[in-house]
């Protein structure tokens, strides 16, 4: 690591949408350049760097000329084989998170078993090979519950929610199995669902950011509020859990932790995100330092920056698309025209229904005001 | 300008420093693209984007390529001949500053008379043609005086203060007289150096920064302190000079107004900048919206950002190079150990004594306190 230090550093993404956006911006701050290895064009930061990779993750060839321009890799999602990246480490790289980190939280049944295994409260959980698997299950936790791909699902994609046992054979052949590998999950009544983000640096020093409500809608991410309104030792029993679990995996850099709350105030993790995470995106504008620089300050082992709250409330509400075409910058002015606001666009060309083309954080005195502000110009805006 | 309404707009900068660096990030955050244009490399915007320009800017052949790839073509500094801007205005391109408003400021006797032509208070000045020029100034406003070559001067360079006849010689010779032409300043015996960003819009809009106290040090910038400490009279005395020096160049865009205050309480312009300037880098991290996202509002014709403070006191320092050789981040703890602190580092590959490689905003309740930070911070890093 000594050559980092007296040139210009690269960091590498794997990914080019709006988190390694968003990080690479963070980045560009501190003076760091970055390059970007997207699966293919176009992606939110083609624009943003001259040393862009195109390609299949898996291709060595293309793995080895991204690792010569880079001196600290990290990505954006989850969906990266460990393979790869322990491909770059043997290459001599730093990779974070690890290979290791990666391996046990991308499976989700390795994860919640991991989880588990450190006394960590996950949702109740079983690897499904056979619709009796599924009949089993249902029989200990009853209907309705979840059945999930264990890779590649987000935003609701590889997720089913199954009410009775007529709807089990088409959820496990909608998730493809028997080709992709299942689990289930018991569905928690949740009362809310919360999440932290938590920054674990090389050094182990760690830094959790508030607890947070998120909101979502057809399962994607719609609203998040900060702080979450919850008991001072909910709250606490919950940043203790987030840390536990990232040091459960012994997770290097941002992670996301979601959570569900019940009725009888149990807590239970949902899932971790190796990587910055739509909870975290208030942090930008709402945190002494955001999720993205400290990223960067644990992955280059600087000092971690204060996770603190710079503003009473903050609400964060994704602008999703609203119709399908090319990006249009007519109603830009919603998002500028209160002082309470900061927009945040992604950069991508086309718009589709429902897809994350940026977002809008409020910061002011209360979570009701912010929330108003919010609500209005998400209904207003257009991109 | 319907075109850009429909896609992914594209900002031109020519320049590709620290001032385009920055703006570049706020462009990003918006989800905009950008195209650098520089004479030469390297340059700190080389990495952020794959459409770099290098080569003369009065070369017709790359203006035309570079106003192909851009919407909207603003600079980072005033050094560009105007009648490259009326170029790529000639192409159909919008240009912020117009080639009109950059001819009435890059000649700083043109400024001056401007300024005075419009009411405003500047310091005595006047077209140098010979000695007997300079010596019938000092005769009317006596000795030290202020020879500066009317166009390419910036931080000191271009300037020589002449405190009595025997250096006049000297002066004008070293300024490149009567290759380069000259002006005569009186010499203002200030108490305090002040300026203020204006911004302004095109369709005339205008917001006003808060008032701050700049000090210098071998004519470079090193301070900036926010909100200066001035009466409440005077302090609106200079907003208002400031936004009508912009009114009278017609500026559109963001410029930076520099001000003398006198032992009398009386204001004079020192001199315009057209452009983001050092003294409004605390904007970024101290007022609701910086100096940048307010030029790119400005000249795309959206709305203006609240340009208040979000601090009772900012205090900016610049990070100049302590040595020369390649840059280090090996200090960098010393930018990112208290949370009141915001480190910039510009991605200057290379380290000069002197040369501005970063900046440092320090927010607190009082100006003393961000002062001790600032300074203590500033004596421990080294990039």
């Amino acid at each position: 690591m000594a050559r980092v230090k007296h040139h210009i550093p690269t960091l590498g993404i794997l990914g080019g949408g709006q988190l390694a956006r968003m990080t690479a911006l963070s980045a560009y701050r501190l003076g760091l350049n970055v390059a970007f290895f997207e699966r293919k064009t176009p992606f939110p930061c083609q624009d943003l760097s001259p040393k862009c990779f195109v390609g299949d993750w898996r291709d060595k060839l293309l793995l080895t000329q991204f690792a010569e321009q880079t001196d600290i890799i990290t990505l954006e999602n989850e969906f990266v084989d460990p393979k790869s990246l322990a491909y770059l480490e043997s290459l001599g790289k730093l990779v974070f998170p690890s290979s290791k980190t990666l391996a046990l939280i991308q499976d989700k049944l390795i994860q919640k078993e991991t989880l588990q295994g450190n006394g960590l409260n996950t949702t109740p959980f079983r690897a499904i090979n056979s619709i009796d698997d599924v009949l089993n299950f249902a029989n200990e936790y009853g209907y309705p519950l979840v059945l999930k791909s264990r890779q590649d699902g987000y935003d609701g994609y590889g997720n089913r929610t199954v009410k009775d046992e007529s709807e089990i054979k088409s959820a496990i052949s909608a998730l493809g199995f028997p080709r992709r590998k299942l689990l289930a999950e018991a569905f928690v009544h949740f009362k809310k669902e919360l999440a932290v983000m938590v920054t674990r640096s090389r050094n182990g020093n760690i830094r959790v950011y508030p607890l947070v409500e998120t909101v979502q809608e057809n399962h994607i991410c719609k609203l998040v509020i900060a702080p979450a309104s919850i008991d001072e030792d909910i709250t606490s029993q919950a940043l203790t859990l987030a840390t536990n679990a990232i040091k459960a995996i012994d997770g290097i850099g941002i992670y996301g932790v979601e959570m569900f709350l019940n009725a009888n105030n149990e807590l239970y993790i949902n899932e971790l995100a190796p990587r910055p995470h739509n909870s975290g995106h208030y942090s930008i504008d709402a945190c002494v330092t955001s999720q993205f620089e400290n990223l960067l300050r644990a992955i280059f082992d600087w000092k971690l920056g204060s996770t603190d709250l710079i503003t009473p409330a903050a609400v964060m509400i994704n602008l999703l698309g609203k119709r399908n075409g090319a990006v249009s910058f007519e109603h830009i002015n919603y998002g500028l025209s209160d002082e309470h606001v900061k927009l945040h666009i992604y950069g991508k060309k086309d718009n589709r229904v429902g897809r994350k083309m940026g977002h809008i954080t409020v910061l002011n005195h209360s979570v009701e005001r912010c929330l108003e502000t919010a609500m209005l110009l998400e209904s207003q805006f257009k991109l």
